[in-house]
């Protein structure tokens, strides 16, 4: 229930150790039943759409199902099993039992020479193939002789299963919010964004809003296409969204424009990131990424970019177990959610104002504009902030623009613009 | 009479001698002075607005006029007065005449406490009250007793007072020039201004001039807001602006373009600044400032620049007594209102032409205009800046962007332009 | 014969050695023999416009010939001798036989004191004149006494001489190459272009090819607008342009961009040499060069840029006796050779693509454009490619847009645009 969970950290981290141990995978009970845990903190509707079904250029792929999975040594002792781990298995594994040799057990494994304690995260969604990973020191140390492989799997007819919500505004208009849930057990990468994620729909529930928003919940790639596919005439509506994937980790927030460049979401981005006064980093949109990809494919061209911390493939633990519930930080997480929050705010302020005395400044002394304003430093930045407002607010710059071009925080130029409109100098457009 | 005078740094010292003692504020006797002595120097017509007239969403204020003030000791001695410096008294002050004890003394006390021998100026025009100004070593040696407090200052319905005068050229575009005239004894801010304002208008009523020049002499804010309210008719008129402030320190020299940012009179004053060679900054429009702040209001947006040497509020001696007559530099002066002639040059040069021979480059060396040139590197460059011209002469480049594409000062494309034509090989558009 | 003939600098030194001693100038007979030695590797065809031609601002000019010239020292020894190097009289010499003072000798002699061992190369086109080059040491040995100078030259009523090649493609739009036939025994500046052009003959006569191509063979200024003027009509074809000058010496590439500053060619030669990983500079055009000048005038700014290494006037040795067959690079020339091959490349293979499958990314795994593409860091960024052509191909993006977005090297956005269309993702627009 909603109403009964809470978006402390304390409650994100027990969401996150929940979904840590279930096996997801792009289709799969791991999907759904991580969905049901989900809908403990926002309503999500789940979707099943049926094996086969055409989307766009790609075909809904078979379920794949895993209850169990080892391999024993010549003495007959599990040296790897699924149910201690399972990124163990690659995903999309084939069943199999039989007993190998140790030269074609090797070519089905995969390691990490580079980080020998380290178990990776592989898949073979799209080629029928089976394989274990495991670290690179045991499979080192393993000797000679046969070894009895077990994948006990299943590949059939079935369903690729996501879950949507929809919180409704006072508009049509959407702002997107997309995750991956694809993945099994790693952390950063994704289950800091579904907390996340969930996170921001408990605090936008509450808040009056002039945007709509829906979170999606989806499978990677074949997700994003499948969502795609089946809402074309929807996709309109979408004027903002934001890919969240690895929001975790220590690192600070990387933002990574769409493909539009500079779009309200990649200012409003920028922005929030500038006037936080943290460290930060903003990048190009780049056709290699998260769902960001479909989003902004060009038949699409959405504004949507993607909101991370340390971006795929540029930390050491991405993809494999070391990724796991210690590699978050809790303070990372609650930053994530109040930057994804700063620009939510941003873009539901960012409204066009018309100054209704043009010719000239108002006299914002006698309204008692300027003793009104507080400590005297503070004064000045915010009497600033209103000449800003004024003097920009002709019709052709919103409060972004006037907030990009005043170098001032967008939390003051939208102070500014209230306080000017409680007055009368100012209407909205 | 004009006639008589002459624009050397010595008469403008002299000037600016003259009209430091005389107590200038919004209104009042002491602009009506120094309008009158700017008489001298330039055709200035006198104009007075009602106290009470409406301009746009401000309204004339009363007349301030002020005859006398001083603070007088237990003791009965004088310890400041108004006769020896204008700044002791709040602009504005209402008159009064009371023993106050040293505790309401210093609630109506300003003092710089990190310039301890310094007299600040303050005002308070729209907020009716008294006040004096004093140095803070001054004011921390005052011991406990009775003081008498004088002012002798009337606020009475009268008149706004300005200065205006029109240069005419041959058309009726016109080139403003404005000052303001509102600070009691403060050098820089703004005797320099008016001074150089004079010696602009003696310089430019000798030459054969293109556009009509409109000077303005007012005071700040309400000033220029009275101005425009009065003729806003006529605003469509000013092609390109300079309000002048600080323009006699030490410092170099400072151009904040006009809220349009890229005008020709913003790329003017950035190509004369940079053709001189000496050191200039050049800023942005913020709606914080002197009179650009009215006349780039949304509602008017003119192409108006403000051109200082160090801006307001950056250099320590602003608005206290230390900016004297001695923190003026006579070069200083002599090379502001030479940068502004250089500016002024260039606007009424800076026209478009096109090329009779288009097609290749004309034969030069056969119109002697390869020999004509004088000296080796002289004359290389004189050769370049006519190919310059001729290349770009299209009908779509001006002399000023010939000037910025090939990074030659104006002057010897605007040599380079005459010459050609002087051949037929170019005509003005 | 061009079948006879092959490309390799071995061959193209035979030929630069073969036309280094003759003696080029506007006009002549010297032009005419390099012109033919020429058609040994490209099928020059000759043409001759007669004296006094009118070429737009421009006569065409008296033919000048050479057949000797000496100066003879007071004991009747030759001390200059045009037979040993026709860099000794100055060009467009009027014919002169007589007994001169050594100060008389002096007035009409010309040398390097900077470099005092070098013969300098002066021209006197358009002034009916007699000189002398030599080196300054030899001048400064002169002893007083008569001289008697010889120079058995005509100025007389003939033709201006040039060459041109028009090599048909697919398309009668045209790639122009310029290169200038009119300096005498100087070797980079312009045997060097005359090579590398007709190299670029051989090497694309035998590609198939979308574009025309005309090779000029010129006199500078005049020859260019001799050819201009002629050929008004056909101007519009030409789509982009390289003139070629100083292309053999050690230094780095040096492209100057045309007038328009963003044209394609300008584009395509900056995307060929940052492809390059060599050192290399770009620059703004500028009315000063070579035929680009007449090429870019406004009357028909044309896309014509300059391709050179070290540009004119920048290195030492520019118009002197040391710029030999010495100075010349094997390996610079080659370079140049291929550089400009990169760029006619890029030029023939800039197309634009439509993206079929603009929903969404297609699948390529599916159709073996993951696998199929060789080792893995290699296969990363081939992958990369293509994701970059189907996201961009939205009709609006040709290739060479695309890969100054991605950032990476034309070759690879070809490969990706070329695997792509095969498999009928992609679609010429």
């Amino acid at each position: 229930m909603i109403g009964t969970s809470n978006d402390s950290s304390q409650d994100l981290f027990g969401l996150m150790s929940r979904l840590y141990p279930l096996c997801r995978s792009i289709t799969g009970d791991g999907v759904r039943q991580t969905l049901k845990i989900l809908q403990e903190y926002i309503p999500i509707e789940i979707r099943e759409v049926a094996t086969g079904t055409q989307v766009f250029d790609w075909t809904v792929p078979k379920e794949w199902n895993i209850r169990d999975a080892y391999i024993k040594n010549p003495e007959g002792r599990k040296i790897v099993d699924f149910q201690a781990c399972n990124l163990h298995v690659v995903s999309y594994s084939a069943p199999i039992r039989k007993k190998v040799s140790l030269e074609i057990l090797k070519a089905h494994c995969f390691t990490l020479p580079q980080h020998p304690q380290w178990v990776p995260y592989r898949t073979s969604y799209y080629k029928e193939d089976w394989g274990f990973c495991l670290s690179h020191q045991q499979l080192q140390e393993l000797t000679d002789g046969d070894y009895e492989v077990f994948i006990d799997s299943s590949l059939k007819e079935g369903h690729l299963t996501y879950g949507e919500c929809f919180l409704p505004g006072s508009t049509d208009d959407e702002i997107l919010i997309s995750v991956h849930v694809c993945h099994p057990s790693l952390a950063n990468d994704n289950l800091s964004s579904m907390a996340v994620a969930s996170s921001l729909y408990q605090q936008l529930s509450r808040l009056s809003l002039r945007y709509s928003y829906r979170f999606l919940f989806i499978p990677g790639t074949i997700g994003s296409i499948t969502w795609l596919s089946q809402n074309e005439s929807r996709v309109s509506r979408i004027r903002h969204g934001l890919v969240l994937a690895c929001v975790g980790d220590a690192g600070s927030i990387t933002y990574k424009r769409s493909r539009r460049g500079n779009a309200e979401i990649d200012r409003a981005a920028a922005q929030v990131l500038r006037d936080s006064g943290a460290e930060h980093r903003l990048t190009d949109f780049s056709p290699y990424g998260y769902d960001e990809r479909q989003f902004c494919s060009p038949g699409f061209d959405l504004a949507v970019g993607c909101f991370m911390r340390t971006p795929h493939g540029t930390f050491p633990e991405y993809h494999t177990s070391a990724d796991n519930l210690e590699f978050l930080r809790p303070e990372s997480i609650a930053d994530s959610i109040s930057k994804c929050m700063g620009i939510f705010q941003l873009l539901e302020q960012n409204k066009t104002y018309i100054n209704l005395n043009p010719k000239c400044e108002p006299q914002l002394g006698r309204r008692g504009l300027y003793s009104s304003i507080g400590g005297q430093t503070d004064g000045k930045i915010r009497e600033l902030a209103m000449l800003w407002v004024l003097n920009l607010s002709d019709g052709t710059h919103n409060l972004l623009d006037i907030a990009e071009k005043s170098h001032l925080d967008f939390g003051l130029i939208h102070d500014a613009a209230s306080n000017l409109s409680a007055h009368d100098l100012l209407k909205e457009v």
